[in-house]
């Protein structure tokens, strides 16, 4: 999990971050990211029912979220969400734009917007964007496209892995952005994960699916899921390895490193969440099934009364325990046992005693972890959140759009 | 709806409220009402697979949620959950000590407790209240009997409606308790409401139900369902009509005068909800079912971000937009509608041109309306919830329990 920036590490790949002026904010707002050959490509988008022009385009594109692509253009400011028909084709003008910039059809050019709602994208402004990145694509420029897709994000996220398929090394990187309308099921959460790993786009998007709901699906800010989330793998396959299938001896390792580039992504997300000041992860095991120790893990992280207690490092259990009752998997408190930074306060329906200053000392931590058994099966779940504090509030109220 | 406490304007009750010192605060903190003869009696209980002694006592009382009691008994600054065998033996004395007070049997007094969880009642105070409480039963003490349920609420709540049934003249009566505590846990809900009405326990029990679910089950202050949420109805029947089963002709008279007390009192709830600086009506309408309507409208109120622009007045639909989305309820963006404040922000897939200034100074109001049209049926539901605030983050990350 390193932290600086190398989507162009993977071979194949040249990317470029400018500004173009969507933000009024003199950052970076629009990144093209370009492969040299038609990669295999897979995209996982928001569930939300009402979806930007950007999703709509990348359905269009890829009907069952996989198929080839040359390259991605990105930009924040402007979500083109609830834009209409204009909306859908200024998105198709992005990527028609892109194609022409590096030598490909339109067909190949996934599109991701992220930022205000409602508003018709600035097309002068993007069109010329797109003009100057394709004019600069190199693999120099990886740190100035990680910044170019953030929106209230104070960091950039990036993240990297190295694997070995078939004798042949191999990477694979991501950036992504999160902060705000985060709980991506999926969620705007925006990522972009390149690799040089040979795949199938079948295979790509099965690995896909399996990772992202165990990391960017497993993080929730504010419950809220954007209309605009989306994440895109492309593999160029420039390691040259034989093409990987679903049945690959390798498949599972590629597996395991694409899911540790959206783990690290997901707790970047986590940790830079708006206003937080440290991230929750909500452990739970022993539910009657996966689904339900999800829905467990979820009612505990979603919860601002665990939230703002976990602010306040006040080992206030009786808010999880009541989180976790309220929440529609079987919960038995006579099962059920309760661990806070490491301590037991919870096990036989019974509060257990412990040192309140302690533990509120043991609280005051980067990652807070709370870990739920709930005794009645064999399923398992990890959610990821942060804190909730005034910061939150101020971002979310006191800004006008 | 009237702002009076007026518990005992029935006929046929007493009750008193005293301070026991269960609360650290200088105010009365358990109250009793009690009634003259076998009163139909009527208990909807939270929903929390984790719930209190008392919640355990009433199940137990009232197994299926109805039948006959003399009276209630309720303490205010520790909730008596996840407390074990001891808490329930606990929550059986008090129903024993103010049966003996009013000269009534044990099964025939219902129980209540709000406060912090975890901990065991200081019960030599507790008994002491209820002999207090008991000496001093009267008609003159409602208000006192108000505040003696409150934990962080800063208004008590009440409210009262006249209705005419089999052509004699009663009462409904009701006073609640709404968000916060001393020591902030759960945002436990308790309410008790009288009437002089004559009525099965049956068709009471219907009637609450009924009610509770347009008026208390709309409330969302802040997701958290509390593990002690407890409404009692007590009917004394000393209207002397004849009394009314659910096929009575007056049933519906009756249903209609108790939802409006349950209104009142749900309305009370969400303006005194913790940090709230004003109250936001969530309307939602053709949507395919009732069920639909109702997951859409909370989905809008649950939602920090809705909360926290209704809170700093931002004119921000896209944020309502993406909340409907994301529910579970159908949403087709071609057919929604969205009107903040009274102005159509939103429709046809599209947001309408307004006055951002103009419409920020409509938000500015103790009542923000937001009105949501899907346009797929013929369901509705109203939701009432509060802005989101950094006094909301200051009582429940900064005072520890």
């Amino acid at each position: 999990m390193a932290s600086k920036q190398h989507i162009t590490l993977p071979a194949g790949f040249t990317a470029a971050g400018v500004r173009c002026g969507v933000k009024q904010a003199d950052t970076e707002d629009l990144a093209v990211i370009a492969c040299d050959r038609d990669a295999s490509a897979a995209v996982v988008l928001t569930t939300n029912q009402v979806v930007g022009a950007p999703v709509l385009w990348c359905r269009q594109m890829l009907p069952d979220g996989r198929g080839k692509a040359r390259g991605m253009v990105i930009n924040a400011g402007c979500s083109n969400v609830c834009t209409g028909k204009a909306g859908l084709k200024d998105a198709r003008a992005m990527a028609a734009r892109t194609a022409k910039g590096i030598g490909a059809e339109t067909e190949q050019i996934l599109v991701a917007s992220t930022g205000v709602i409602g508003q018709r994208l600035p097309m002068d402004k993007i069109r010329a964007g797109i003009d100057d990145a394709c004019a600069s694509l190199d693999t120099d420029k990886d740190a100035a496209v990680a910044r170019a897709i953030l929106t209230t994000d104070l960091q950039p996220k990036s993240a990297v892995e190295q694997v070995t398929v078939g004798g042949k090394q191999a990477t694979v990187a991501g950036i992504c952005k999160g902060s705000g309308m985060i709980a991506p099921s999926l969620a705007t959460m925006i990522g972009v994960i390149t690799t040089d790993v040979a795949i199938t786009p079948a295979a790509l998007h099965k690995a896909l699916v399996s990772a992202a709901d165990e990391t960017f699906n497993a993080v929730t800010v504010d419950t809220d899921t954007s209309t605009s989330d989306t994440v895109a793998v492309l593999a160029s396959g420039a390691a040259g390895n034989k093409p990987l299938t679903a049945r690959s001896k390798d498949f599972l390792a590629f597996v395991r490193a694409l899911r540790e580039v959206c783990k690290s992504l997901a707790w970047q997300i986590a940790a830079d969440g708006e206003g937080a000041t440290r991230v929750i992860e909500v452990r739970v095991r022993n539910a009657r099934s996966r689904d339900e120790a999800k829905i467990a893990a979820k009612s505990v992280a979603d919860s601002p009364l665990v939230k703002t207690a976990a602010h306040g490092c006040d080992p206030n259990w009786g808010r999880i325990v009541m989180a976790l009752g309220k929440s529609a998997a079987r919960v038995d408190p006579d099962r059920l046992g309760v661990k806070l930074a490491g301590v037991t306060v919870f096990s036989r329906g019974m509060g257990r005693r412990f040192d309140p200053d302690e533990l509120t000392r043991k609280m005051t931590t980067d990652v807070l972890t709370i870990e739920c058994d709930l005794g009645v099966g064999t399923g398992e779940y990890t959610a990821l959140t942060c804190d909730l504090t005034r910061e939150y509030i101020a971002i979310n109220a006191d800004y006008h759009t």
